[in-house]
Order: structure tokens, then sequence, then C-alpha cells
């Protein structure tokens, strides 16, 4: 139990960010969320992570708008489909249309940012290795190799203060796993959001990765999805 | 002579970047040169950045719009003041309070997206660890942990198509050095902007660190600066 120290917390809205933000928290965490307006498909998102980041009490919530539209390349970015299948198991081989190039670079580097200004060395981001959708960005030596950026790239790692750690505690879970931890952690499912594509009306289309993966981890920790799918 | 490869140019407008890219170009790489426009007191920089790479005849220039006052931090975004001295002699040890917190590792960070999506694995940015102003991501160490991050976090790099080059032709150059370079390169002086902290009507101040280095460079190389200074 670490009382007191801060901890900037990357908060998409989605289930594996608010479930990380939960566990920052339960460590005793005083969590700064920081999300994203870049453009993204899914900007419902946002609205998502602004109710989670209250219900868990985060000492504070802040959303850099960036452009990542100005390169174009992503299904969530640029008018490329997302792809759709009837289930989990028929998600495509390889890194899909959906990755957006170097978004985790760009996020964890602005994460560092608002940490260097805050004088934290704690930086929490939900990535996962396991149910995940292939991005590159997600694996753990992506993460290590980062933490030793931010270690480098700062002044108090510079002056030698600080150590910079990025925390990962999802990384080795499946998507069940992360559901049965997120109930464990009293997490309102409801607030969360991790839909690629949602309806007009903000419903998840049921049918994206992102949709496929969050049914499936639900339906092996025999828990019910409280959210509405437009399926 | 590397003909016809493309290479992403990280393009601010200042002497250093503009130097760097006039290599980039001679080195026979098609430049995509890439500025921000990350709510900089010195914005005037944009126009420079535009000049010079129409001069150059990049391919193409872009400038993404980032948040980076999300944060505060430093003088070149935030309401402190931009240190002023005499001569380049007085400017203090450390970090100085121009320094904006991971601000190359965003910068970076961008440059791999726009390097992905055009299918490229060069990256030139103008960095310079000799007469610089003492910030931490301007290091030979932090640019060689960069370009592992770039060879993980990347598709090309998880498929092993390619190795990500982070390049620095200016690293190990005094500024007198860039200065001569930049002469033989045939650079427009007279187009770039450097100052930190310009006047309303654009000119330089002449007393910010970036503007006494720039005069001591041009002084050590023997060579007339033709901006004009409010000095």
């Amino acid at each position: 139990m670490l009382a007191h120290k801060k901890a900037v917390c990357l908060l998409s809205g989605g289930l594996d960010s608010a479930t990380c933000l939960a566990l920052a928290v339960r460590d005793g965490y005083d969590c700064y969320a920081l999300s994203f307006d870049y453009g993204q498909r899914h900007r419902v998102e946002l609205a998502a992570a602004a109710r989670v980041a209250e219900s868990l009490r985060a000492k504070e919530h802040r959303t850099a708008t960036i452009d990542l539209r100005v390169f174009g390349g992503s299904a969530l970015t640029a008018d490329i489909a997302v792809p759709k299948h009837e289930s989990a198991g028929q998600i495509g081989e390889g890194i899909p249309p959906t990755y957006v190039p170097a978004r985790n670079t760009i996020f964890l580097s602005y994460a560092l940012a608002w940490a260097e200004v805050l004088e934290c060395s704690d930086i929490f981001i939900g990535v996962n290795a396991i149910d995940y959708s292939g991005y590159p960005d997600c694996r753990p030596e992506f993460i290590r190799a980062f933490e030793n950026i931010a270690n480098l790239a700062t002044k108090a790692g510079v002056e030698g203060k600080t150590h910079v750690r990025i925390h990962t505690p999802l990384i080795e879970l499946s998507k069940a796993g992360i559901v049965k931890l997120a109930a464990e952690l009293k997490l309102d499912f409801a607030l969360t959001h991790s839909c690629y594509d949602p309806n007009n009306d903000g419903r998840a289309c049921g049918h994206c990765d992102s949709c496929l993966l969050r049914l499936k981890g639900f339906d092996e920790a025999g828990i019910i999805d409280p959210i509405s799918y437009a399926k």
C-alpha cells in the first residue's frame, strides 16, 4: 500500500483502463487520469472516461486534444472500415486496421510529460498482451523500452532524483481475468465504453474486435455485461 | 547517396532543424517535414518552418496541432518568464525553464507515426548535445533509447520488415560547426527563426538562450547572421 503517492493513469474509458485506474486507486495512489481526444471514431469513449474518473474519485481528469488524423493510416482515425465478425474466434491474425500508428508511444509520452510536471514517477497503462488485438505497442518489451526512455528523457531522471515506473497490472491477464478483477474492485461496468464503432445512439456494435473480446471476457467470467449492444 | 528513400524530418524552423533538413535533402532523401503547433510562445517559428520546407523542396510539410499547454510546466508554453542574458557565457547551468517536459519524446512519437504510415524507416532530428540548452531529451543516449522503442512499437518492426533509424547528424557539432555546415549547404539563414521570445513584430530578442547560442555560433564561424534582432 503506497499512500499519497501520485500516479498518472491513462484512461480511454474502456474496460481495461477503467480497471487499471480502479487498481491504482485501491493501492492508495492519488490518480491523475489522462484521456485523449485524437479524432477517434468512437469519441463517445471520452464521456465514459469522464464518468469513470469521477466514479473512481480520480484527483484530476484531463483530456489532451491531439491531432492523430494528420497522418491517417488507421480504421479508428481515417475512412477505413472497422472489421466486424460474428465471434471472437473469427478475429483475424496479425495487426488489424484498427491499429493507430505509434498511438501508445504518443499516449505514454504525454503521460510522461504530465508526470514530469506533477513530479510523479508512477504511470499506469491498462495494456494487455493476452486477449488483445495484436497491437505491437501493447507488448511487455515495448513497455520496458518506454520505461528506459522515460528515465533518460526527463529532468528528474537526469538529476537521478527518481525512477519512472510504467505499471501494467493487466498485461498478463485474460479478458475474463480483467472482468473478474474489475468485479472484485466493484467497478461499475455500465460506465465503461469499449466499442470501436458505436451506433449513432452511442450503443456498442457488438461485432468489432473490441466488443467481441469484451463479450468473450464477460462470458468466460460468468458475469453479465450491463451495457447495451445494438446487435 | 541514398536516392529516393523517404525520410520524416522534424522541422521547428530554427537553424538546427533547417540544417538537418538540408542535409537529408543533400543526401537524396525525399523529405517529409513535420512541425508542431503546440501553443509555443514563439509560434512565429511555424512560418519559418513553412518557408524553409518550401525553399529546400521538401516533398511535403505538415504541421500537427497538439496540446502541450494542457500540462504547462515550461516557459515556452506557460506563463513563466524566458531567461534573458547579455552573452552566451551567462547561460545558467542545469535544465532551464524553457525545457518543455517530454517534448522530444512526443515529437519523435509523432514522427514515428508518420513514418509508419509512409512506410519509411528514416527519421531526422536536428538535436545537438554540444552548444545546447541542457535539455535531457537532446542527449545521444536518449536518441538510442528512442530508436529501440521505434523498432518495438511499430508494425514494420514487429514484422521484421525494416529497421527504423533516428538520424542525428548535428549531435556532435558545435553551433559554429552547424553554421559552417549550413553555409556549405547554401541554407538561406534569413528564412530561419530561433528566438524563444520574439517581439510583437516577430524580430528575435537577442537575449534568450536560443538567440545567444545562435549569435555565438555565427560569431565563431565568422559569418554574418542576416536576421534582424530587436536588441
